[in-house]
């Protein structure tokens, strides 16, 4: 998965803007459940960001070309772990552990069996 | 309703990043309606964007303090027509005409009384 | 060039939040710069939007994959008119007129020779 | 400093997309440098985000009206500790640790005496 840096990126420093790296690594995520023709969420239960914790390394210009790896960390019986990496040809410029917790109707709450097939189809398979 | 520039709404070439101007119009709109305690929508309607014509004068800049102003031009019997205006110290710098179809159970539809009432409380009361 | 709807385009309404179909055509117009390896503006220059006509016709919702269309309507000496428009599996669910006005120095200006050459590389081959 | 939020702020999921919470807490940060009538960059500095770790405890949700409050724990040689609160009627629904970085002539730096007294006059005096 290629991220193309476009002006609606970038702000007045002349760099992308500091949330904007964290959106790409979602793309990231959700990605690997659109190409397997699914969606991270249904009625009744959705996959949500409890933590983040991230480094910015360099900034990314205009017209950069990124990719995004991501490596399962942890599975826990509530949340999972994720490391998320931001390269430029082949340099880390963003690094964010991610933990993505399990929410049903509404609540936090462990991993249904369906919800660990979903992740094993998609996230964990396109990772 | 004054609205303040932030580095998120510029981009690389040091302005405001020419869709944030359209944002700032419908903050504006949906301000009227959360001003008054309302939502612009329910699980029944919602008015959408139909027409949009824009005329961007001048850039806006980083820490600039805009303003909105919304004039009622036209009601219809299943849209309305707004002109709105972004201003900064008086002097206008963007200008549109907006289009807002009322959608009921996700199809264009006529206003009802209740959605008439709603715009009168809120967005007539408060442009 | 084809876009795909993530979260972050999307608002609670469950669809595409307006402004992002035209961040969408931006990125098509920009797009056509950067894959000839060439930016949009320099020091000296830049390509302003200075009007946008829009008719939303139909709601993009998470997980789709749009493609945009441009085409030159008319080239003028101090800016160019393109038709832009959004398609989901071939439909048009949106469209736009834009006039792209050229600024030098921070002003409005006639397009230099370069600047002819630099569109006739880049958005006139790829659109 | 009160943040409505707006449609634009969320997402599918009827609630607010987690890097807005990010920028929300920017936002604070760069008031305080415009409420004093000053910016947080010049030609030659900037202050650029190097740490942050956060957690999302509740989520906003459309027309919810947000405060910040930013605390300072820690100033160092070259880059200073932020804590910042999100709250919603007085109970915090998101929390993140900052670490800002001096960046002078596009590097990391040493704070100068002008970038301290410019921190003492702004971020230190208004959080």
């Amino acid at each position: 998965m290629t991220i193309r840096v476009y002006y609606e990126d970038t702000d007045a420093l002349g760099v992308v803007y500091h949330t904007n790296y964290i959106k790409y690594i979602e793309r990231a995520r959700s990605e690997s459940f659109f190409a397997a023709g699914r969606l991270p969420h249904s009625e009744e239960f959705s996959f949500v960001v409890r933590t983040l914790n991230t480094r910015f390394i360099k900034p990314a210009r205009l017209a950069d070309l990124l990719t995004v790896e991501t490596t399962l960390r942890e599975v826990g019986g509530a949340s999972i772990w994720l490391d998320q990496v931001i390269l430029r040809g082949g340099e880390a410029i963003f690094k964010a552990e991610v933990e993505l917790a399990f929410v049903r109707n509404g609540k936090p709450a462990r991993f249904t069996p369906e919800a660990k097939e979903l992740l094993n189809q998609t996230l964990f398979r396109f990772r």
